[in-house]
């Protein structure tokens, strides 16, 4: 597939995906929501990726929907906005969760990282509210926007921020819409601050080193615990989890998970 | 309506709510109960204000339930003691959990905003749990106080406080009663710390920079989203942002914050 | 009752529960699970014992599961490892919530604290995370440690870990299992560090003035409520709060919380 709204590259087990309209500050489109849906697919499916990063090219991250977009859609009470989200998921129960415009990212069986170079904002923000890890640039500079735009929590935010950063400090945010800066968004536990310089790269290394040490088989069985926890009673995770226990035992990985401990040797995980 | 135990002052677009019995750290009565919930809903009701800002008159702010009916209530084994609560919601669904003696806060589609002057207490702690923000002044006293009584975690606080400050913390306030002071509950998340000197005015100034910079309507529409969202999983909680979105699309609030952007102006939002 | 694994202590109300195992960093085995278990229940029965503190014997708290039974594990596909779970909770409702291997911890009605004087890993950070209060010995290390076994989040920990710390906090420590000394635990938000010198006695004293200044019959009662409260909605938890309240009018303690107050001397709660 060839990409025009995004980049795509896949290193040493890791595939960064670079939101790739710099001289909008990457601002979102309907077609980068397309490619980056389908990058994020692939990605997921590819045996040679065992992380995806996502980025920015130049100096933003992602300035939020794109403003003419905006703009014609104030002149016209909202007619032509982008409107991915206007298809309904049509699968049922606990799945429906993991079906939305950005949810569909925690049902990877991935870690996904937000490696936050520049400016973020707006539409920008939800995306890496659903991924796993958001890293950020020292320096830069955070906001959701939309209540200054006379919109509301779009996409979802409502209901993860408040399960990041707690209710207090996710009403803040949504309701002023006010700039934050890194150092502030990591205070708050929205990010963990990195310094910008060698930016990219020390992101891509920490994700390289988590798939390595760790089991990619038992990140991706994690990742759906924590996130089918969230929508579960602590007996329905706690009966999953002994099922996913006992199916663990037959695995590859935990083979190799006590062999290379006794063995006092680095690991070699073959994610199954 | 005439108030005996509060006083009710609105000045540019900020409603303040004092509770007035200040040789009495403000303790809580029966009919300080009424005054509040009737001065809530009126300022709810009225569009000349955009955020309520809620503190105690003299040195305190609420010392928790009047010590002269807990000591009647202790005598008695609890005839006579305050009663609100007994009076159950009549609505049902969703709508149970705004409908309770503070939790009715959490469905005013305003900001409502504690300014915690001085020592807080008991029923006045429950109070501000359903605030949507807390300022302390530096240097005050906070506790829960019930378990030290003999008391349990009265009026919802065992569910909110944890959605505030996380399990632990919860439980430590909770079963100790310790008295925390301000950087300890700043420090927690409970609470944000400002200077004494000049204190109600700063928190006033905040309330009017929140409700000018960012749409009322848009601030209203969030705030419930935020609330409902404890109720709801991912997938409810998406449809009604979908459907909250394209309502935005078609308001004033919108236009105007569209508009103010492109022309580089401050916003005059109607708020609507 | 004679205990081998473990050893068990009261002292001033308070019961110290020592897993014994020194010369294995006491590992768990399916002996120490069931003398553990058995220990709690008594201790819960006690009336002479209003806090449990949980720690470990010599220089580590718990390794994590034998690792003799792992590597058994590992070479069989999983045939004979330690299998208390196997055995699922018979109750329905609500209450099966508090029947799993370590979350009947949670129901005790009285203060569960994790003393966690040394290293602690695995299925032994599994059970600290079902204690009320987690306390670590300065520089202490700890690790969830599954994933790099080629494991899964076990026993519940996926579910309660996000609402201790977060679900990013959570993700990070169950994806990567990477060790975390106790400063950075306690930067989480998962222990309270304390100085390694007069560790034990320093927790203990804390277990006994949380007692000693509050009502334990309030204690009890609030544990449950804000447990209950992560399996219910707003209005459920405030219907409760409402029915306990009214109870705790009648109650012993009540009288004595307020009589301590009024008198200006210090309590002396009889539990009831």
């Amino acid at each position: 597939m060839i990409y025009q709204d995004i980049t795509v590259a896949v290193e040493a087990h890791v595939c960064t995906i670079t939101l790739n309209r710099p001289e909008r500050l990457n601002a979102w489109t309907q077609r980068m929501e397309n490619e980056f849906r389908a990058a994020i697919e692939e990605a997921a499916a590819d045996d040679a990726v065992r992380a995806i990063v996502v980025t920015g090219a130049g100096r933003g991250f992602c300035a939020g929907a794109d403003m003419d977009i905006l703009e014609a859609g104030a002149a016209s009470g909202g007619e032509g906005t982008a409107d991915a989200s206007s298809l309904k998921p049509r699968v049922q129960g606990i799945e429906r969760n993991y079906a939305w415009r950005f949810s569909y990212l925690l049902r990877v069986p991935k870690p996904v990282i937000a490696a936050i170079n520049g400016p973020i904002a707006g539409i920008g923000l939800c995306m890496v509210l659903f991924c796993d890890f958001r890293y950020m640039a020292e320096g830069q500079k955070l906001t959701t926007a939309f209540a200054r735009r006379g919109l509301i929590a779009e996409h979802g935010t409502s209901w993860m921020l408040p399960r990041l950063v707690g209710v207090t400090n996710a009403l803040d945010l949504l309701m002023s819409a006010r700039t934050v800066v890194t150092s502030e968004a990591a205070a708050l536990g929205l990010v963990k601050a990195v310094p910008a310089e060698g930016f990219l790269a020390s992101v891509q290394q920490t994700a390289r080193e988590l798939v390595h040490f760790a089991s990619p088989r038992s990140i991706g069985v994690i990742k759906r615990q924590v996130y089918d926890g969230l929508f579960q009673d602590l007996d329905g995770a706690w009966e999953r989890a002994d099922e996913e226990m006992h199916a663990s035992f037959k695995s590859e990985d935990f083979k190799e998970g006590v062999a290379h401990f006794l063995e006092k040797r680095a690991p070699a995980f073959s994610g199954r």
